[in-house]
């Protein structure tokens, strides 16, 4: 059933690090998904984004479907051509940017109806739809569509919402399956919903079991419920998911959150933080997040991180990334977002480098606390 | 006098090929200088600029001076290290900008007096201040401080313009030779003005002569005087000046304009076209300008150029740089601007191949042809 071929090497406490095997490449785990919204990690060449040890971007469905459109990108020959990057990728299902972006929402068991936010078009996202799209980008990776709401939602209403993405699971797995010779090569994951609800969740993942996917996704955290919180659910949410799959934390997080989630036992990750942050002059470092708009910097000769081997520190200092950050220069955003990508793989790098030596524990009390000193 | 040894190696017509040698490296003439404002060639990083072919590049002493300032650059270590570009840079003398982006201008035989358009803080740009700006920089082409006037003010305020400028020459050159240490590795070159006056352009060049600068450049053309206007110009200006001196055109400009003045004997040029355009979604092609944004580009699975060796054209599809113009994508701007440069730097080393082989009007006349046929 499974297109992609998951081997553990190590394990540290709930923590696993090895590879997913895929017919485009390979993905070490822990994983951080770069996310590559509208067909490009934004100021990034594809080029630099593998060289800072990315193994397998995130696209959207959603942003994609409307611009530049599924059908225009498969007859161009498929989303990993037209962007030019060739190793995996995962899309999501558009589940999640449809109730946040756009307007006119209308949500019934068939999918949900929605207005673009770009030009107010009407367009329709279900199950059988968003695999299709997923299937038309050429996806690795393919999401269920599911449905979400606020973890500050009524029980029921949570409940509602788990059960009909349940529903919604099944109907994307057999869509996924129709899709013969796409469901040859790729893979799809079902998503947990119950937002902090222990017993929503189990039912959800035993649900999704039983249906069968090739990886689970524990989905509907990191919506503002805090850190402890969504940690709290993690504690006992994700030993209810096979442990022979891969576990996929979606849209998380800071880096202190990966750390702690991979301590409970999930495989990847993506998040915006790195190249968002990025783009407004906040650098990612082991001292905690730094902003290169400050006054502070203007004068600095050291690069944003002395120990940091990624192409902006080695080449340019504090002072001139300050000033083209200030100045709303485009270089400001390359640099800065090539510093935050590295940072994340670097800190991927150095899990997957302590799980493997069973000293996790120790290496995340040191991580934690040197970037919680100043955070 | 001169720190830069200027070689002709062959010569077609009044054109000229062959090379200035400097101590940060070799130029090749004629040479196109891709314009770094603000101590960066806008979306491109210093080794993309490089790989594009550029020997120099231009740097903006009014945009400098007043963001992040010249003094704070010098204990950084210099214009060089600071934007990490390790081979020649000509600045400008901060003349043209401060007339035509500053405020509150007051121009006196001393200098001109402004505000500066970032804050309102208040300036003076005098010959000294700007060679001193420069020498800051460490500038290895320092422009002299010149005063310009549109081509359709009177002849009355041309020639008073011409004249100032010369007064200007001469104090230039004084505070750049009080610059010992600096002069020692660098180089100054004259401005001839006189509109497009040719008794004005012969009595500035003469001027200048007398003086004595390493090189010289036309200037107060490309100001909105059209094509012809210039070239008519040229026709005559570029003979008055020293055929064993660089000759270069300030702010020149479009493809066609560059490969006319190489025939009529210019060394050098510097423009924003090329990387303007970029951001803009103007592509140059040897079939003339593209406009990317254009819709039939949305299908296209072609390069921006088919016969370009550019990474945007050997890598990416006219369909997604459309799709990267059309959505505000930096990536957009970075491929388009790297496309552009490679384009400005084919076309002068095809320049400087047609006049080594003699063969320049055969060159230039099908060049022409092709590129304007669609223009």
């Amino acid at each position: 059933m499974t297109r992609l071929s998951f081997k553990i090497s190590a394990t540290d406490g709930a923590a696993r690090t090895g590879a997913i095997a895929m017919h485009r490449g390979e993905i070490r785990i822990p994983a951080f998904m770069p996310v590559g919204t509208a067909a490009t990690v934004k100021a990034m060449r594809p080029q630099e984004v593998r060289a800072s040890g990315a193994d397998i971007i995130l696209g959207n469905t959603y942003h994609l479907m409307l611009r530049p459109g599924a059908e225009r990108i498969a007859k161009l020959g498929g989303l990993h051509k037209f962007m030019g990057w060739e190793w995996p990728i995962l899309t999501d299902s558009g589940g999640y940017q449809v109730m946040s972006l756009s307007e006119l929402t209308k949500v019934t068991e068939e999918g949900v109806s929605f207005a673009s936010h770009l030009d107010g078009s009407r367009h329709m996202l279900s199950p059988e739809r968003s695999i299709e799209v997923q299937r038309l980008l050429d996806s690795d990776i393919v999401m269920q569509f599911d449905e979400l709401v606020p973890t500050t939602s009524t029980p029921q209403a949570q409940r509602a919402a788990m059960e009909r993405s349940i529903r919604w699971a099944k109907r994307s797995r057999d869509e996924f399956d129709r899709g013969c010779e796409h469901a040859e090569r790729s893979a799809i994951f079902g998503i947990q919903q119950g937002a902090l609800n222990e017993k929503l969740r189990r039912a959800s993942a035993e649900a999704l079991i039983d249906i069968g996917f090739d990886g689970y996704a524990v989905g509907g955290l990191a919506v503002g419920e805090g850190q402890e919180a969504m940690l709290g659910c993690l504690d006992f949410a994700v030993a209810m998911l096979p442990a022979d799959r891969p576990r996929y934390l979606m849209g998380v997080g800071k880096p202190d959150d990966i750390v702690e989630a991979v301590i409970r036992g999930i495989d990847m990750f993506d998040c915006v933080l790195p190249t968002r942050s990025g783009r407004t002059g906040q650098a990612f470092t082991s001292d905690g997040p730094m902003n290169l708009r400050n006054a502070r910097f203007a004068d600095d000769p050291e690069p944003i991180e002395p120990e940091c081997p990624c192409p902006a520190c080695t080449q340019h200092s504090r002072a001139y990334v300050h000033h083209l950050v200030k100045s709303g220069e485009i270089l400001g955003a390359m640099l800065m977002t090539q510093h935050n990508l590295w940072f994340y793989q670097r800190m991927m790098e150095d899990l997957r480098d302590a799980v493997a030596r069973q000293r996790l524990a120790g290496f995340a009390s040191e991580f934690l606390a040197r970037y919680r000193a100043r955070s």
